[in-house]
């Protein structure tokens, strides 16, 4: 299905293009991204911990350390792990450039070129972004896999934790386990849970990151690898560049030290919530025939438009209206661009402008789908409980 | 040869463990490391960098940003280039996480495992780290390799510049070319020159950092890739950890445009210049019988002991006497402990604690080297001109 609208140019744009064009423009309302909300950075508490940094003797955070991190920080990192069930010591810690670095030397270590990772059929893009550097397949999670990949806590897009069932599923397999957490304290309606690596050391490459939580900025995450993984963890991160960011570490220990971070986190939880709910019920209001997948935390909601059109034409589209979002291919490890998907992140919309992102999205899809996707129609009574739209299309 | 001392423990301490424990005690006058002077970080000036970055609308530098860094971080990057003579656009710099990362990343585009790349028979740590951990090969660079590593402008760890015989050679290889310019500015008697990168844009991949100029804990470097390069270079960028620290490079940014970096070259260039001979002084009354390699810049000497000794043994009892150094087979592609060299850094010690330094190095020295390297003597009335202790051993 072509596009109604004048020629296209020669080579039409590609997502990132689309996308990149569409942040650089503040009149476009920015569903892509993942981005989390700029009015919650600590701008006042951050400040007062680099300025506290600069000023202590020989101004350590701006001097070059030692690979593993700061002492300190994996101090903490571990007591807030310890606390969920997994008795991790400051020394198991390796402080990465966020949780995607942390990723990519558990892919280091684990596959070599051409090994299969069992992931979810969509999974996070930097995810799918290492296996295509390093000639990894993803895979089907019960497929024949080299490892897992997952997010037990909250995945990426949907925003679902894995039961019970799943993760005893998952750890049956007995194969290396890449646990990501980055999500873990964004669930809306409670405190992160005991990760797998609480329950399998051995096995659990576990991954987290303060970028949702704190800031992405600051590029600080971590590592906590199996024990007999750990020299070699070090020795890639060394290898990469060295040591992770002093300043950053410094600022997010000192935080941390300072701050009420499980107040904070209690906070971010509610106002990703807030937004989640408004998000949700401006698409059941306006594009009432799309099927939506509930998030039970994160930045994102995860919906199938009612009809299949090339994705590209309709990001392009919204752009045009002045709205952006991620297109579904992203997220999937052969790039597929059907069933049509879109991701749309609520983190970093203004609260107020949500429902107007929305309605310019419907427009766009309603000018690509023609009438089968014509008008809002009346919100169902009642919505019923847990997810709306359920079952889900896969 | 063995120590005179009470006996050392079963499981003798490897240099590193040597090294981090010299770095714990502010007692220990630590020539090793290749640390900059705390006492030029220009704290704020950095301060005000942070403040005017987080205060800004959106706070930027606090969110996520794009795998090849600010534009405007890598216009001012280009611009410097482009004073050296190098036509580079911004669009053709890639930020990463110090020098450390842009090696990283030329190395994994050029060399698969097994590979030969051509070094000084003395050359960067971190280099043999990336060596070490992608299966490659350091070796001759006359020899039959797949790539060069050098530093033309300033080496590590001897401080000399390449002459344009030695670059004329190497380009006459037509093999490409990883050119380290991390120390570029910090040459004793004048400006950087002009890098190979100016003469040989398809075959070089031209690597810096402002961790030797402003500060390490930023960890803010940069690569030039050749242009074929530069969608590879940015996808393993983008795999690696997404994208380098926001807060840090804006701090960097706002800091080039608010100060007069050049004028912060020149001071540095006079104070590490002082203080290099200040140690080249020392030396060579304290220890006269050591052949020293006088550098051109930096932040460090090369000397060769008088005698043979095992450098752990070295090492050790320098930690004992209170000093500290950095072993030459830190500095060698195949771990060689002989010649017994030693890398002694100045740039992060107090000036006033330099001769103090040198005095426990000697008796360090003394103590495990016997009679043959006993007393000072007289220092020679005329060093003569440029190299003191030339010829060099190798």
């Amino acid at each position: 299905v072509q596009s109604r609208r004048p020629s296209p140019p020669a080579a039409p744009p590609d997502a990132e293009t689309l996308q990149r064009r569409a942040a650089a423009d503040p009149g476009v309302i920015g569903f892509g991204g993942g981005l989390p909300a700029d009015v919650l950075f600590p701008r006042a508490a951050l400040t007062a911990a680099f300025v506290r940094a600069v000023q202590r003797p020989a101004a350590a955070a701006l001097q070059y350390g030692w690979p593993e991190g700061l002492e300190g920080l994996r101090t903490q990192i571990a007591e807030r792990l310890r606390r969920r069930g997994a008795a991790v010591a400051p020394e198991e810690v390796l402080v990465t450039n966020g949780a995607q670095q942390a990723l990519a030397i558990a892919l280091q270590i684990l596959c070599r070129a051409g090994a299969r990772v069992g992931v979810d059929p969509e999974t996070y893009p930097g995810a799918l972004d290492v296996f295509t550097a390093r000639g990894l397949v993803a895979a089907p999670l019960d497929g024949d896999v080299r490892a897992l990949y997952l997010m037990p806590a909250l995945s990426n897009p949907r925003g679902h934790g894995m039961d019970d069932l799943a993760r005893a599923r998952a750890r049956a397999r007995r194969l290396p386990i890449i646990e990501d957490d980055a999500y873990a304290d964004l669930r809306f309606e409670g405190p992160a849970g005991r990760p797998l690596l609480a329950d399998d050391r051995e096995r659990v490459f576990h991954v987290g990151t303060f970028s949702k939580t704190l800031c992405p900025g600051l590029r600080v995450g971590y590592l906590v690898p199996p024990p007999r993984h750990k020299a070699r963890a070090l020795r890639w991160k060394r290898s990469a560049d060295l040591q992770p960011n002093t300043l950053a570490q410094t600022i997010v220990e000192d935080f941390l030290g300072h701050q009420d971070f499980d107040a904070r986190i209690v906070k971010l939880r509610r106002y990703y919530g807030r937004k989640a709910a408004r998000l949700l019920e401006a698409l059941r209001r306006e594009l009432p025939r799309w099927e939506i997948d509930e998030p039970e935390g994160g930045f994102a909601v995860w919906c199938y438009p009612d009809e299949e059109r090339p994705e590209l034409d309709f990001l392009a589209r919204a752009v045009d209206e002045g709205v952006s979002f991620d297109p579904g291919s992203m997220f999937r490890g052969n790039g597929a661009v059907t069933p049509l998907a879109v991701r749309l992140c609520h983190s970093s919309v203004d609260e107020a402008r949500i429902e107007e992102g929305v309605r310019r999205l419907a427009r766009a899809w309603r000018r690509l789908a023609g009438p089968g996707a014509r008008g809002p129609r009346a919100r169902p009574a009642s919505p019923g409980p847990g997810r709306t739209n359920a079952p889900l299309r896969r």
